[in-house]
């Protein structure tokens, strides 16, 4: 089963069945030191261009963090939220990830988003599945659900596991369906935790095959500490989608990310015709040699969005 | 339980926990017209670049395949692998793998060869079970089994199993290890056969849990006709990682491909404190910005498989 998010002009189901969903991360404020000072003041111009660059690269889903200051967030995040997604929308078509560990601020992301969007995110703390599950089930919306509880993040992916398979169940409980929880395993840094990526692997599988929920991941996270953070990046996201990973939060202006999420789709089989894969190369191609040499490839990504759009407006829910 | 291969000098372990083996696929005058015509004029200096140039990339093992022509290929191969395994003894460490479909010439090729090289290959046809099988056992030497027989390629992932399966079964009954039986599960070309990679993964997973054995693949194959190869291979070998894949024949020389498998070692767990990463970013970054600039990069090659051999001969066989 797919989970469905929407905006209102724009279906994108995340699903083993549909080509890899790229949930843009960029407008976040945390380690944006001048984002931050700015949404503090009030400008929201660099999450304009954040919004506009990463949908024409090919981000499928906006993630929306407004997470300026730890000072009294519960007064600032709301109302900032609700500026950012009005803002948003009236720019772009794509489906929101509204992202905050503050549920006033998530109800006003909810309550400003039209569509579907999706919440960012649960844990299984007890104090966090009683307030932000009740709000899902209330709005209906898909919520992504990170593996960790009181006792921190687990070295052992079995006690993940378990912790994503609480929140499923407590998630039922509330009428939230298991397609409506994305689960996010944790990426930890490899450079540090040297089973960080066989251990990802395995609770996706885990959670595909027991639990049959969509998975996710913050998937640069992995590559932290390394030089040539590209090179781990565009390597671990295919191996990720082998194993079953159907999205993640990452930055589509990485062309070496884009690139490698095209052709695990074609490896995947979830390209069809490879015709995302083929626009995209194309468009590359003349980029590379061409008139205009744009840098990021913004072409090419919008050339494979549209083939992307297309095959998605074409598949079923 | 590890595939051991070996020269003189050189002992390489194909296994889960080991890194990724590269089988350099240059020494193969299929489809290499140039390289055909001077072999069948006793010219073999072509082959000899192909081999120092690929072990300097990064290559572990050489694959050596002399079928020149199909003109009475029992009288021309068997001559011809002798005379190219004794040359590239002289001029490399690297143990080899003895590729060609003629049985005398499989068999010149291990009597030429030092130490202990893989036989490529056998099938699940009667004929070349009953033929290469007794040959693998009587030098003690590990063997590629490709997963198809008299019926051909099956597009059905379990009859590629089936078949495997069989090869496992008929090498034991000859006194022959699953450790010493390297699957092929056969790459077809992802532009033709949608399902190829779903395909090779779900027989890669089957051969690890259910055979115990190692698998390799021509990986370049998947991405027959398709633009920009290369990106197709590099997100293709780590997934087949993912899968279990331990070993593959393919181009070092594609500095995409040696990239996405240090990478990929890294996330497998399989590259101790990120040794041969780090080597080979180091080195990628001395080339990129430096003053040689060497294009292919061999010098990042180099030092990631010192790095490689280093820790290979730091592992317990």
């Amino acid at each position: 089963m797919n989970t469905v998010v929407k905006s209102p002009t724009q279906t994108v189901l995340i699903g083993p069945e549909q080509p890899f969903v790229i949930i843009g991360e960029r407008i976040n404020p945390t380690g944006r030191k001048r984002l931050e000072a700015e949404m503090l003041a009030g400008d929201l111009s660099r999450v304009e261009r954040d919004a506009l660059a990463q949908v024409a690269a090919g981000a499928h889903i906006l993630d929306i963090n407004s997470g300026v200051t730890s000072i009294e967030p519960h007064k600032t995040e709301p109302e900032l939220m609700t500026r950012c997604i009005e803002l948003v929308q009236t720019i772009t078509d794509a489906p929101l990830c509204i992202d905050s560990s503050v549920v006033p601020a998530l109800i006003a992301g909810i309550q400003a988003a039209k569509g579907r969007p999706i919440v960012n995110s649960v844990t299984g703390e007890e104090e966090r599945l009683e307030s932000v599950l009740p709000v899902v089930a209330e709005y209906d919306v898909p919520v992504i659900a990170i593996s960790n509880d009181e006792s921190g993040i687990s070295y052992d992916p079995k006690v993940r596991f378990a912790v994503a398979k609480k929140i499923v169940k407590r998630a039922e409980s509330y009428g939230i369906k298991p397609q409506d929880v994305i689960i996010d395993p944790l990426a930890m840094p490899i450079g540090a935790v040297r089973t960080a990526g066989i251990d990802l692997f395995t609770i996706v599988r885990m959670v595909r095959e027991e639990l049959g929920c969509n998975t996710v991941c913050g998937a640069s996270n992995i590559s932290f500490g390394l030089p040539n953070r590209a090179a781990i990046n565009s390597a671990f996201v295919p191996m990720a989608m082998a194993a079953g990973m159907t999205c993640a939060i990452t930055n589509p202006l990485e062309k070496e990310i884009r690139h490698a999420v095209y052709a695990a789709d074609v490896l995947m089989g979830n390209d069809q015709d490879c015709m995302r894969y083929l626009a995209a190369m194309r468009e590359a191609e003349a980029d590379a040699s061409g008139s205009t040499s744009a840098g990021d490839d913004r072409r090419a990504a919008r050339a494979a969005r549209r083939a992307s759009r297309r095959e998605r407006l074409s598949g079923n829910e």
